[in-house]
């Protein structure tokens, strides 16, 4: 058990889908899949946490995950506070940690982070009581979303282990394909991972758990193949420095998901998206909104899925 | 029935004055005559809309109006998500209906919407099945503005039927002058709209409904004459690229209400402003903060509007 | 009686210390201590102000006293707004006075407000029947958290009459320290001023009451001879146009708060900060992060401090 292991091991955070054996992702779907119908009642909301604070700490701007979050903990009745770091304390240039100490102090009992550096979460969680949840650290991990989508996945297809799964685009900068393809590959999936390759990281596939369990693909056409689930990544547009492709458009005729490319793909495959979409680069529209995307099933399945993880983690004698 | 007046009539949204019938107006402002105490309870809150979603998605900054609307939905007991969109995901590029597909997603009820393009809040009304509130549209319509001064006026006069409304300032750019003029001849009233003639559109006066309540008058001291109600419109400084008019002080000269004017008016006629004001400019202070005034009524009257917007759209049977 | 004792004498607001007599200022600490507790509770809530509408009117960033604020209003159930203005309608150009009535006007009870300038929350005492808690007005006084200290000194050493403080850093700029020395003279404390000579104003000393209560020293380390607390100041790098001090490393030399120096106070003495904290500059790390330093329970306190301030003037019969 290595030192993350350790932390993981106490139940305390949720960090990283790396450091959770498989039978606790499962028992988090579950947590989710009872809490599904929530969202769907005339009074959407439980007492679940009443009387519990969240601290949505956003070291990055985010609509999508701080509000799936935000409802979470609201449907939960839990009191919410957002703290969107850019518009205040670093203006007066306070360190992660202390901020993070900060919030404690005020008897906050999770917080949720997300931060552009890798490994932020890890170092709240090692030094504070509070329940530390991920919400996307720089180009590790995404808990939260790794585990929306093995719940779409499960509920589209019944089951996880045997299905054959595509990750297609910058697996290099994407914690959405890390977080992914380790929570997939220990529920018994296969995961193959195709885009250029100067976004496929050398030793990429060696996430896979166990062994052998994902595979990179240099064509995309051969990577789908009887594909699962395809799941083509959020052209990250507004990161890249340098371009690292010379075109939007040359992106989109190698490596956008696209009709023809999805019927080589097994005949009751599902498209997926963690959102937003690029609507014709890294997937054309007409397969973004058709009947196999899943795409707002996904934001739906968020807010259920971030219900069962505030659950877990702050609601019962875990920590 | 136009396609507009189609959507209105299914009662899902709130997108026009112009769309909705007399009757139907009339049950709005009588629903927030029915909801104004709560405003002056002790305990400022009923469980009307207990468990309900209302997001607030704003693409222009407005304090006043999603201040408002997030209080109206708290005294009705319903969770609230404020989505400021400059600040968020037009970073990453999305689009405005990706934006609001993803909210509704999440489960949520009702999507009051703040748009700069006149025609969003009806973009989403096709493409959502959440109610969807415009708080203001471009340069065409603001309905609960429209709503909240008719309930200020019924209140303070009694009626609206015969009554003789002033429109004084910049039509053209003006949704709450729009949304006035349509809510008011719908109702009986008779409206002349005044201003600089470059702010004054070719044919707007046919916007009155029926036809001959609402006339353009040249000249403002003419058009004061008799009026029960004087209603200059806020002098948008921000908005302008070219300056239409020469100056500030110009403007008040020839456009702003003073004691002067308002003696022109009927004995016991009203002044209106939507706010903020410009002191000075288009109101002279001393009007604006005298007994005559309506303008912080028309504040409190616009939570109780709103309160019955959203319980008349959200919390009965309606969709 | 002045006039901003006139004001406070209504106990309508909380303004400044500078206006309560010494019994009030025990009044809400003991308020305080009642309500410390729910901050310890699983269920971190009491309904004492449910219904009540509170609004945080920031014109300065801060998410340190915001969040303290909107954590307080809402383990009392309280409905809270926040208000940035910066982000909304200083875009429009509306005077403070007239914000503040639009908030009002929204049946609002209690404005808690932050502002640039001294003396804006004693302008909206004077023109609201809302209640109005200020926190923080330029160099001017920031009552909670002056409260909040008198409260952690009251706790950790059992009385304030009698103990020696030491105030050390830009006392010029710093409503803190403002604050701070009012409430601590008040009850019976000894006050030490020191910092550098341009950073203490002329005449200071004479806030303290009665007279003789505080004392400018020259000397840091005589300064901290015997002394029961010791509060460096933040300093306010940001706040700064011309640099008042050579370096940060020469501030910490000869004005910082480290262990050595530590040693010349009295052998129980502890260490406070309002935070956020300059490491290795007013304050070493070591000292800052050591068991003699209160700065985490302030924090703590300071949400309970805050609970009492809106208990009191929101919640009885006080307006």
């Amino acid at each position: 058990m290595n030192a993350a292991q350790a932390v993981a091991a106490t139940g305390k955070d949720l960090l990283a889908l790396a450091d959770l054996p498989a039978e606790l992702i499962t028992t988090l779907l579950d947590t989710a899949e009872g809490l599904l119908e929530v969202g769907e009642r005339t009074v959407k909301k439980v007492p679940a946490l009443r009387g519990k604070t969240v601290a949505n700490v956003f070291y990055e701007p985010s609509t999508r995950t701080r509000t799936s979050f935000e409802l979470a903990a609201k449907r939960l009745s839990a009191d919410v506070l957002n703290v969107s770091v850019p518009a205040s304390s670093v203006v007066k240039g306070e360190t992660l940690l202390d901020t993070a100490r900060t919030i404690e102090a005020m008897n906050v009992d999770t917080v949720v982070i997300r931060h552009a550096a890798s490994g932020a979460p890890q170092l709240l969680a090692r030094a504070l009581s509070s329940h530390i949840i991920n919400a996307g650290d720089g180009a590790h991990e995404h808990p939260t979303q790794g585990l929306l989508d093995l719940f779409t996945i499960r509920r589209a297809k019944g089951r996880i282990a045997g299905l054959v799964v595509v990750i297609v685009g910058d697996i290099a900068h994407s914690r959405v394909a890390r977080s992914g393809l380790i929570g997939l590959t220990k529920l018994g999936a296969h995961v193959r991972l195709v885009g250029p390759p100067t976004m496929i990281p050398v030793g990429v596939a060696e996430l896979g758990e166990p062994p052998g369990t994902c595979e990179v693909v240099a064509d995309l056409d051969a990577a789908l193949d009887g594909a699962d689930v395809v799941m083509p990544l959020r052209l990250q547009l507004e990161r890249q420095g340098a371009p690292l492709f010379s075109s939007r458009r040359e992106y989109a005729v190698r490596w956008g998901v696209d009709r023809r490319r999805m019927a080589l793909a097994a005949p009751d495959a599902i498209v997926m998206h963690p959102g937003p979409i690029n609507r014709g680069v890294e997937i054309a529209a007409d397969v973004a909104d058709g009947e196999r995307s899943t795409i707002l099933t996904q934001v739906t399945h968020g807010v259920a899925v971030r219900m069962g993880v505030l659950f877990h983690y702050s609601g019962g004698g875990a920590a």
